[in-house]
């Protein structure tokens, strides 16, 4: 949605990414204008969302109380959960009770002071893991679940299974007994469990251990790219990280792809962040504001 | 900078209107996105600013604490004196305790309780008058100080007085002697004075006499136009006008122009608005975001 630093820029808005699933829309931080940029994005306000806060500055949750309060004019009724670090219940009851506000449906706020899974969906599951930023920052990974093998339709006529029912259940996991009596097992007929994807976004970091660990594996890495190398040292006082810190992470964590996000409002041309980061790490993008990207299922 | 209603849409973000002076900024409400605007727009954040907010509703005042941490992250010194209901400031205040927030300048904060004038500045004042919204909303009136009137070269060359320095204090209202012992006083060698510019912005109201009287002679109304007459139940019922209302109050207030604000989301085609307010008052426009009007000094 946003993908400036702490301060905008004509080209940059404030934090926040957001993935959308089949059936749901989840938000990484929510800088100020976020609820704009949805409605540019057309992701529009669905009815199942939840919010993920990295921490507690400005530029990454100024922008909560106008999106629910935008919704309560359009008469949601459908409840928001959001996930951060401590504070951000207060943040939000102040922000309620002093401006007029109705909110039209309910918020769960869940602060978060351990690492670990933070929620089990059906279809995902999301991790938090504490970054390295000047105030408790917590890094997020949005793990899909596995899901089932590929399903080999020659394999099924030749064990006699007629396409039809009997396929869908095989399908969805279930043994089936064919009318001689015989037994099909969904292995028979189908390849191993494929893995889900996995999207790790890391809040404002420096070069962390525990966001290596994980975004191991990810598909995508969505990672603090303030700076260039000439300011590495402004990137530790900070608490955030060069091209190169982002490149390091991602290469250590063997991830697919690596989006550079946070960029300093300085950086018109981003050329130098890209040279500095592909030098070690080939795989790699610079997040613009309402870029959309599709992430392939695993085969 | 943002001329929706309470929901932002693809084409007007949440409101705030700026007023810029030789030498200032004075913005009247400040909606989430004000401060990307403000960078849209290209005024920056100019050293001498003011804030004046209408009423507490967030859709108005929510853009304040993201322009106050974005300025201080600029390392901003300069003092912000802002103006605004009861509530303003407790809800700055509770901002500033529970999001993680270094202000690195003075605010000032003035509640209002009573209409009249605000500040007395060399060159303006604000002056407000009680809107009639749902919740206590004021209304403002930006009036520059009578200027001195029209210096005429010719009379002051036919009274003997030389171009140069005495030309100056005449025109700075300075009574000069000549060599030859001649008294010249201004009036001699100007015209009567100017009146200055009025600027008045209505805040959400109903058409209200109080709006009237504060925007009488105005060179510009800012007025609250959220609907059209289909919906006038419904803007009396929230505390707002449509596109007639607006142009009533610009006519009874014998205003030079009249710019339609505050114009909800439903009306991508503004046309509606247009006809039913230009059919009772003609000078009209309808605001829109970044829209720059010159507003050129009276003779």
């Amino acid at each position: 949605m946003g993908t400036g630093g702490a301060v905008p820029s004509v080209r940059r808005g404030l934090p926040s990414m957001a993935i959308r699933t089949d059936s749901e829309l989840i938000l990484f931080d929510c800088g100020e204008g976020t609820q704009r940029q949805m409605i540019l994005a057309g992701t529009g306000f669905p009815k199942q969302m939840k919010i993920f806060v990295t921490h507690m500055h400005g530029d990454h949750v100024l922008g909560i109380p106008g999106l629910l309060q935008t919704m309560s004019l359009l008469d949601r009724t459908e409840p928001v959960n959001m996930f951060g670090p401590a504070g951000l219940r207060r943040y939000l009851d102040s922000v309620v009770a002093t401006v007029n506000f109705h909110l039209s449906f309910p918020i769960g706020i869940s602060e978060v002071h351990e690492e670990g899974v933070l929620n089990h969906e059906r279809n995902y599951q999301v991790e938090a893991a504490w970054a390295d930023h000047s105030v408790p920052c917590l890094a997020y990974a949005f793990i899909e679940r596995q899901r089932p093998g590929r399903f080999f339709p020659d394999r099924a006529e030749r064990m006699g299974v007629p396409e039809g029912p009997l396929w869908s259940r095989l399908r969805s996991g279930e043994e089936i007994r064919l009318p001689d009596g015989r037994i099909v097992r969904p292995q028979d007929v189908m390849g191993p469990p494929r893995r889900g994807r996995k999207i790790v976004y890391s809040g404002d970091t420096r070069p962390s251990r525990s966001v290596v660990k994980l975004a191991n594996g990810a598909d995508l890495l969505i990672h603090d790219c303030s700076f260039n190398q000439d300011l590495a040292d402004k990137a530790r006082d900070d608490g955030h990280s060069t091209a190169a810190d982002a490149a390091i992470v991602a290469k250590k964590a063997k991830v697919k792809q690596l989006a550079l996000f946070h960029i300093s409002a300085r950086y018109e041309d981003t050329s130098i962040l890209v040279k500095e980061a592909s030098a070690i790490f080939p795989n790699i993008l610079v997040a613009s504001d309402l870029l959309q990207l599709d992430i392939p299922s695993p085969d």
